[in-house]
C-alpha cells in the first residue's frame, strides 16, 4: 500500500484558535472554565478537555457563578441572545467563535437592517446555523435550505413570488457547487440577489485538495466527527471520485478488510480533526500494510 | 413545407410603446419631431418614419430649435447627459426609453451612490449599454464584459483582487445562461455579489419560445435588424438546436434554395421587428412552398 495525504486537511484557522484558547486554560491551570456546547465537533478532543477539567454545557440555568468564572463560546458561535444571557449570569465570556462565522453574524445583522429577506444555505439543525439565525431581526423573513430540492420546493410553494430582493449567506462549510446551483436557480425568480461568499477559505482548500486526490487513489479515508459538517462534505466529494471512501472518527474505526495489497490510500481530515488523531490513523494504516503485505524484517507494533 | 411560429416573438412592450409614440406623431400630423438615434433597431421601420417626416439625429448640435419642437428618445435610452443637453437646447423631450431600460438606469444610479463597483454584461458598443454607463457616477469603477472569456480575462489581470463587493446588471436582451455562467464564475472571487435580474421578460419569453421550437423544425428563419442584440441572441439560440438557421432583416433576404420540400420551417422575430415584416416573410415562404412543391391549382403571386 501507498499512503497519500491531501495537500490541505485538518484543523482550520478558526478551530485551531478556539482549541488553543481551551488548551491555554488547561496550561495556566484555570479551574473554573466551561465551554458553551462542545467547542468543536470532535469527540476525542472534547473528552481530552473534559479529562483536564473543561466540561461543556448547553444549559445556562445550570451554570453556577460560584463554580464557573469563564465560559468559552464554541467555534460555531451562538445566538446573540445566549451571549446576553451569559453576561446577565455574571460570568466572563471568552469568545471562541470562528472569525469567519462572526462575519456571517455581521452580514445578517446588516442585511436585516436593510430589510432583506434572507436565504441561508446549510443545515438548519447545525449550531452554526442556529447561531446565525439568532442574528436576524425578528421582522425579517428567512429560509434555511440544505439543497436545490428544498429551494425548488420553496419556489413551487410561491414563497418568493412577492420577494423583490433576497440576501444569501451559507454555512461556512458548504460546498460551493451546491451553492452555485441554488443561486443560479434563484436568478430566474428574484429581481435582486445579494450573495455573500461566506464559505471559509479552509473549507475551499480542504475540498479542493480531496477533489484533486480522490480520483488518483483506490481508497479514501476521511477522518472527522460524525456530526462535523465539513467532514461530511469531504466524504461526499471523495465518494464522487472514489467508491471505496470511508468516514472514520479515529483510528479505532479502521477495518483491515477495507484495504488491499496494491492500494493507493488517500487520507483527508475535517477542519475539527486534531493532528494527533490524523497521525494515529496513518500509523494504524501502516500497521495494516505490514500485516497485509507481510513485509519481511520490518518492525511494527501489534494491532489490537 | 409546414410553417411553425414561435409561441412568442416580435415587438416587445417597450418597443411597441416607443413605436406607438412615433406613429402617433405622424397620426396627429406633428411636423417638428425627430428621434434621438434610430428609435429601434429596424431599418424598415426607421425608413417608414423618415418617409413620414420623422427623421433621426445623433448630433445635438445640429438640432435647430426653430425647426424641431420635440425629440423622441429612442427605446434603448441615452446617457443622462444627453437628456440634459437636449433640455438646454430648449426642445421638448418625449422619453421613449423602454421602462425596463429605465429600471437599469435607476439601479446603477443607486449602486453608484452605495459605492458598488459595477459589472455590466452586454455589448459595450450598443446604445443601451452606452446609455446605462451614462448613469454611473464618475468615481465608480465599472467593467463591461460580453461573455465569460472577457470576465476571466479581468480576473486574470487581477482586476477584482481588491474588490470586496460588485454590483451586476445586464443588457435587457442578454441570454440568461451566459449571465449565470459569469455570476457563477465570479462567486469564487468576490466576497459580495449583488446581482439584478435586468433581462426583460419579453427577451426571456422570446428566447424560451425559440428554444422550444428550434429542435422540432428543419430550418429556422430569425427576422430582425442585423444590429438588433436580441435578434442576434435568438439566432444564436436557434443555431444551437438547428444548423439551418438564417438571420434575415426582411422578406427580401430570403433565398428559395434554403428550403426543401419536406421542411418544417420555424419562424421567430426580434423584439424590434414589426408585425408587417413578419407577415411578409411568412407570405414569401408560402410562395416558395408553392413553387418548390408545385401545388396544382393553388394561386400565388409571382416571386421576384
Amino acid at each position: 500500500m501507498e499512503i497519500f495525504l491531501a495537500q490541505k486537511m485538518g484543523f482550520c484557522f478558526g478551530v485551531r484558535r478556539t482549541v488553543d484558547i481551551a488548551l491555554k486554560m488547561i496550561q495556566i491551570n484555570q479551574k473554573k472554565v466551561i465551554t458553551y456546547g462542545p467547542i468543536i465537533h470532535n469527540e476525542d478532543l472534547i473528552n481530552y478537555l473534559k479529562n483536564n477539567g473543561i466540561d461543556y454545557t448547553l444549559d445556562i440555568d445550570k451554570i453556577d457563578p460560584n463554580k464557573v468564572e469563564k465560559v468559552i463560546i464554541r467555534t460555531h458561535g451562538v445566538k446573540k441572545q445566549i451571549i446576553e444571557n451569559l453576561k446577565n449570569k455574571g460570568v466572563k465570556i471568552i469568545d471562541g467563535t470562528c472569525p469567519y462565522v462572526m462575519r456571517v453574524h455581521r452580514i445578517v445583522e446588516k442585511l436585516s437592517k436593510e430589510k432583506y429577506p434572507l436565504l441561508i444555505i446549510g443545515n438548519k439543525d447545525h449550531p452554526e446555523i442556529i447561531g446565525v439565525i439568532g442574528y436576524i431581526s425578528d421582522d425579517i423573513p428567512y429560509f434555511v435550505v440544505k439543497d436545490l430540492n428544498e429551494t425548488e420546493e420553496l419556489v413551487k410553494k410561491g414563497t418568493f413570488q412577492k420577494i423583490k430582493k433576497l440576501g444569501i449567506v451559507t454555512q461556512t462549510t458548504e460546498k460551493i457547487q451546491k451553492v452555485k446551483e441554488i443561486v443560479n436557480y434563484l436568478m430566474d425568480y428574484i429581481p435582486e440577489i445579494r450573495y455573500f461568499k461566506t464559505i471559509c477559505y479552509a473549507t475551499d482548500e480542504n475540498q479542493a485538495a480531496i477533489r484533486e486526490l480522490a480520483p488518483k487513489v483506490d481508497i479514501v479515508i476521511v477522518i472527522g466527527g460524525k456530526n462535523s459538517s465539513n467532514t461530511v462534505k469531504l466524504f461526499e466529494i471523495a465518494k464522487n471520485y472514489c467508491k471505496r471512501t470511508y468516514h472514520i472518527q479515529n483510528e479505532n474505526d479502521l477495518k483491515i478488510e477495507w484495504f488491499k495489497k496494491e492500494d493507493k490510500v488517500g487520507i483527508t481530515a475535517g477542519a475539527s480533526t486534531p493532528d494527533w488523531i490524523i497521525n494515529k490513523v496513518i500509523q494504524k494504516i501502516r500497521e495494516f500494510d505490514d500485516i497485509i503485505c507481510n513485509h519481511e524484517g520490518r518492525e511494527y507494533e501489534k494491532v489490537n
